[in-house]
C-alpha cells in the first residue's frame, strides 16, 4: 500500500477502505509517512467529503492509535458527556455531580486547552488543592467509590488525532464535518464510556454559527457513536450568548455552586436538566425525560448532588470547605461596571466578544505556556430580552489591572446592542438527537 | 502575510495576488514556509484552478526563483523548443542543426530525466568524448561562432519549480493544467530565449493521453508565453505510436543522422519541418511555412545541416567522424527480431509499453543513479497501417543482455495488435496553435 495512491484515490473521489485508513493513520502516527502527504489527503477530503463508513474508519483508527481507557472494572453504565465548547460553559462542573448522584459513574477525562477562559480541569483548580494527576487505579478507585472522578487527558489517548487535528490547523483543513466529528469521537471512544451525551453549541460563541451546521455536526457524531457500538446523543443548545451569567474560572464555580443549591440561572439549569436527563435514560437510571428530570432536580433539592461534588473535590485533593462557602473561591482585585448609556431591551449580545473579553482580562490560554488566572472573569447582569434602563450595570468585569479591565469594559459595552423594542425569543435548546 | 491565509483564500475558491504566490514561491524556495502547507495548497488548486493571471504570476515567481541565463550576447532572435515528451522523440537531435544551418541560433538547456531513454544530453553522449558541461561563457562563445550549443540544465535554473515539482509528484498534485504549463514555462523563460516553440504530443505514449488535454495544455502554454512577453506557438503532434522507427539512445542519434541525410522517417521528418517552419518564422528567417519548409529541405539536400551537427559535435568535445561514420556508434551485442505470428495489418502499438521495452533493456533511468546503456533500445520493422506476412519481424531488439532482450521480445509482441483490415488512418500533426 502507498499513501500516493491513497492520496489520488480520494481526490478522484473514491472511498478509502479501511485498510486504506488504517494505513494512513498508522503510518503518519509513527512519523513514516510524512506531513505534507497528510496535509494534501486532508485537502483532498476537504473537497471530496467522506462516505459513514469512512468516517467510522478513521475514528476508530485515531481511537486505536494509543493507549485506550479500560473502564470494565466501574460497575454499572458509564456515561461520558463532551461538549463542543462556548463561553461561560460550566456545564461539567454542574451536571456531572447531579449524575452522580443520581448514580451514574463518572468516569471522565477533561482538557485544559486554549480557548476564553481554561478547560474543565482549570476551572476546577479554583478549589485550593485539586489535582487530576490520579493514576488509573485512583481514577477508577474513586469512581467506584464515590462514583465521580476527573483525570487529564494522558498524552497517549488517540495520539493520532492530536498529530492530525495540529496539522489541520495549520493548512486550513479544519472545518469538514467528518474531520471535525471524528476528531471529537476518537477521544470519547478511546476514553471507554459505554454511552455519549454530546453538548452542540450554536450561535457566535460557538464554532458552529449556523444551527444547521450544528446540526449537522451532531447527526455525524451519534452516527459513529452507534456504528462504533456506543449509545450516543446530542442535544443542541444556544450559544448566541453567554451561558448563565458568569465567565471566568473561579466565577463559573461559584455558578455551579449556587446551580447546585437551587439558585442557577434558568438557561444553564435547562442545559443540566437537559443533558442530564438523557445520561440518566442511557445509564438506565430513569425510564424517561420526565422522571429523569425529576430525579435530577430530587438531587439538587435534597443538597445530595452539592454533597457529591464537596466528595469529588475532596477525593482529588481539594479543599471541600469552598464547596459551602464559595467566598473562599480565588477573587480578583477590580470590579468594574459596565454602564447601560441607554434605556432599552438587550436585543443582542456578540457572544464570542464576550469570550475575548475574558482572554484579555487573563481568564484564557492564547498559548499553550499562559498562565490562566482564575479570579478574573465577567458576570453578565443583563441578558438578551431583560430591560435596563440607562446607567444601569450591563455586567461586572472581575479583573487585576485597571487598564485591561477598562479595555474590556469598553469591548463588553460595544458587544452588546441595547434596542427599543424587545427581540423575539428564541429556543435555548434546539433539539436532541439520537 | 500568512501561508494561512493564501491556502484558505483558494480552498475557498479566490484569486490569489500577485503578491501572494511571490510569497509562497519565495517562502517555498528557501525553506520557510513548510512542504505541508505547500502540499495543502497545491491540492487546492488542483480542485479550484487557477485563473490566467495566477498562471502567470507562479511561472515568473517560479522562473525568477534563480539564476536567469543573458542570452543578450548572443546576436539574433534565440529561438528555444521543447518537448513534453514521447517515445523515440529524438527531435532535437535534428531539428537543431536544421534550424541552424538555417541561420537561427541555438542556445539549448537539456536535461537528462527520467525516462524510456535519457534525454537529449545521454543521447548526445552516444558521441565519444561530448560533454554538455560548458561555462556560460563558452556556450554564449559557441553560439556566436557555429549558431548551436546545448549544455546541461543548471541547479540554479528555477529551483522553486524544481522544489514544488518533486513535492507534487508525491502528493498526486501534478495533474493540473495551470501547474503542468508552469512548471515547464519558468525553466523556458529563465532559459533566456526571445521565442519558444513547444512540441506537445498526445497519445498513449505522451503525458497527455487525450487530445482535448493536449490541446489545453498547448492553450495554456502559448497563453503564459504571450503574457510574459515572448513570442510561443504550439504543434500537438501523435505519440500514439513511437517517433518514428528507432527507441534507444544510440539508435536515435543514428535515426536522427538518417534524417539530416535525407534518409529519415516521414513521421520524424515532418515533425522536424514543422516545428522547425515555426522557429524559423518566429526568428524571422522565414515569412511562411512554405518558405521556411523549403530553407529546412534545403539544409538537408545539401549537406549543411549535417555539417553542422558535426561542428557541433566537435565544438562540445565530441568525435564529429561518427557523424559520418554511424557504424561507430555504441552497438548491443544481441539482436532479436520480435517476428509476427499471422499476416495482416498492424492496427495498433501500444506506445508506452514500447518505452517500457527500451527502459527493461537499460536504455532509460529507473531511479536518479540509474546508468544508462546507450546500446540497447527497440527498432520498429512496422508501424501502424503497415502490412506484415507472419514470420516477418515487427521490430528488432537490441540488447547486451539475452535474458532481458527475450523479455522485451515478448512484451513488444504483446503491444502489437494485427488485424485483417487496415486501420483508419490519423494525422500526425494535429494542429499548431499561437
Amino acid at each position: 500500500m502507498r499513501m500516493y495512491d491513497i492520496i489520488m484515490k480520494k481526490r478522484n473521489g473514491g472511498e478509502l477502505s479501511q485498510e486504506e485508513i488504517q494505513f494512513f493513520v498508522e503510518g503518519y502516527t509513527n512519523g513514516k509517512i510524512p506531513d505534507y502527504q497528510v496535509s494534501a489527503l486532508m485537502m483532498a477530503i476537504y473537497f471530496q467529503k467522506m462516505t459513514e463508513q469512512e468516517t467510522l474508519s478513521l475514528t476508530m483508527a485515531m481511537a486505536d492509535s494509543g493507549e485506550k481507557l479500560n473502564l470494565s472494572a466501574i460497575h454499572g453504565v458509564k456515561v461520558d458527556k463532551h461538549s463542543t465548547g462556548g463561553v461561560g460553559d460550566k456545564t461539567s462542573l454542574a451536571l456531572t455531580p447531579m449524575v452522580a448522584a443520581c448514580g451514574i459513574p463518572v468516569a471522565k477525562m477533561s482538557g485544559r486547552g486554549l480557548g476564553h477562559t481554561g478547560g474543565t480541569i482549570d476551572k476546577l483548580e479554583s478549589f485550593p488543592g485539586f489535582t487530576t494527576a490520579l493514576t488509573t487505579e485512583q481514577f477508577i478507585n474513586n469512581v467506584n467509590r464515590i462514583g465521580i472522578a476527573i483525570m487529564g487527558q494522558t498524552a497517549d489517548l488517540a495520539p493520532a488525532d492530536k498529530k492530525l487535528y495540529a496539522l489541520r490547523d495549520v493548512t486550513a483543513t479544519v472545518d469538514n464535518l467528518s474531520l471535525i466529528a471524528s476528531s471529537i469521537m476518537s477521544k470519547k471512544l478511546a476514553a471507554g464510556a459505554d454511552a455519549i451525551v454530546l453538548d452542540v453549541k450554536t450561535g457566535s460563541g460557538a464554532f458552529m454559527k449556523q444551527e444547521q451546521d450544528a446540526r449537522a455536526l451532531a447527526e455525524e457524531m451519534v452516527k459513529i457513536g452507534k456504528n462504533a457500538g456506543r449509545k450516543t446523543i446530542a442535544v443542541i443548545s444556544d450559544m448566541d450568548q453567554p451561558l448563565g451569567y458568569a465567565v471566568g474560572n473561579a466565577l463559573e464555580v461559584k455558578e455551579a455552586i449556587d446551580t447546585l443549591q437551587g439558585n442557577g440561572p434558568a438557561d444553564f439549569l435547562e442545559l443540566c436538566l437537559t443533558l442530564g436527563s438523557q445520561m440518566l435514560i442511557v445509564g438506565g437510571k430513569a425510564a424517561d425525560c420526565k422522571e429523569a428530570e425529576e430525579k435530577l432536580k430530587g438531587v439538587i433539592a435534597d443538597g445530595s448532588a452539592l454533597k457529591k461534588l464537596a466528595e469529588f473535590v475532596a477525593a482529588q485533593g481539594g479543599d471541600s470547605n469552598v464547596v459551602y462557602q464559595p467566598e473562599l473561591l480565588p477573587k480578583a482585585r477590580i470590579v468594574l461596571p459596565v454602564e447601560a448609556d441607554r434605556s432599552g431591551y438587550i436585543s443582542h449580545i456578540v457572544c464570542d466578544e464576550v469570550g475575548i473579553c475574558s482572554l484579555m482580562l487573563g481568564g484564557g490560554r492564547e498559548t499553550k505556556d499562559s498562565v490562566i488566572d482564575l479570579s478574573v472573569g465577567i458576570v453578565l447582569c443583563r441578558k438578551v430580552g431583560d430591560f435596563v434602563k440607562a446607567g444601569e450595570p450591563l455586567a461586572f468585569i472581575y479583573a487585576n489591572d485597571e487598564k485591561r479591565a477598562k479595555e474590556a469594559g469598553k469591548r463588553y459595552f460595544a458587544a452588546c446592542t441595547i434596542s427599543g423594542t424587545a427581540p423575539t425569543k428564541t429556543r435555548f435548546i434546539k433539539d436532541v438527537i439520537w
